[in-house]
């Protein structure tokens, strides 16, 4: 079967899953990088941007599970660019000529345009269609692996709501945002439809899994 | 030195203190008893109610912090009571003739009355007072103890925001509410001002520790 997942998608205590302002020069707005400092420590990290050391304990653990089984993404506009990318054309994201992705990944926008090709295996594709519509889009291009949703919150948000997330890791940063785009709103009782489980590591940050009942 | 410290104060996942929809029938709305389940399963809340058993572990050992080195209790008009017991000059708090605080309890409200000694050492006290105010008063109550910081979660917000919490644990429970009152609005960057710890327990509770810098 070829399960939905988001993950190493991080939130800070008040639940925020980026921050307000976002612009070309702060794609996470006034959070800039605080919500991901505890995986640029990862030895896994380290590896991917050419580097040695790094922690190798369950921060590290968990965020390796990115690199495997995953067939195709699914993102957001607001994960693909910045407020008003699509009136650039030459906009190709923020990953330069080989994004880490190496699949198929489907962009939900409404202002759709031919599918990029980049390095690596990357391939952008630009289409309007809801998360049930996207998701079966994905699955093929998967062939069979798995389709990671791969945020921003409110597309997390979205594919919840719509039950189509099959497993989701998400870290809990302790930092207090105050203001941005939160990713709990409207999903009452979650807890009905996922086993969740909560892991805290050394670095402070707490690792949530939540996996479908009855997968 | 007269800590003020939060204790044992849960939130759901999407950082409700309690729920909507409170009454004299239910005094967390729609949450009910489920942000303190974990709680109820403690060897300290069995002792409490004169029983035996319970879990001994991560969970007991923060709650059972409650009983000692408190001098007096902060508590906001709707822990005291149900919306409108203001109205209701017989309403002496939801805990019977013997409340468990044995101490002063200073009630924030704006319906001051006078004060109600109870058994077993608790008296409550109707104030009109700012955060600062009513800190002052308690902690001379309390005559060299600490002063707890009861919630809800309105309570334990504004003494965070004017700066007056010293120590406070906060459990944070794997279920979505959805609705109710948020604790962590307007609070900003609180990590600035706070060494923060994060505990999982096999509970699937996380228990946050927040102490203040330069304590």
């Amino acid at each position: 079967m070829s399960l939905a997942q988001v993950q190493n998608f991080a939130i800070s205590l008040d639940g925020f899953g980026t921050g307000e302002g976002l612009s070309r020069d702060r794609p996470f707005g006034h959070a800039d990088e605080r919500l991901h400092e505890w995986m640029f420590k990862t030895r896994w990290w380290r590896e991917r941007t050419g580097r040695q050391g790094g922690t190798g304990g369950i921060d590290d653990a968990l965020v390796r599970q990115h690199d495997t089984g995953i067939g195709a993404e699914i993102m957001g506009a607001g994960k693909y660019g910045f407020p008003g990318w699509q009136d650039d054309p030459d906009w190709k994201g923020w990953w330069g000529s080989s994004p880490p992705f190496h699949t198929p990944v489907f962009v939900l926008t409404h202002h759709i345009r031919p599918p990029i090709e980049m390095e690596g295996g990357t391939t952008f594709h630009f289409i309007d269609a809801s998360p049930a519509e996207a998701l079966a889009m994905a699955r093929e291009a998967a062939k069979g692996q798995g389709v990671r949703i791969g945020g921003g919150a409110t597309v997390v948000r979205d594919f919840f709501a719509a039950g189509l997330v099959d497993h989701a890791h998400v870290a809990v940063v302790p930092i207090l945002l105050g203001r941005g785009v939160r990713l709990w709103d409207g999903l009452e009782a979650l807890e009905h439809s996922y086993e969740i489980e909560a892991v805290s590591s050394p670095s402070r940050v707490t690792h949530l899994t939540f996996t479908r009942r009855g997968l």
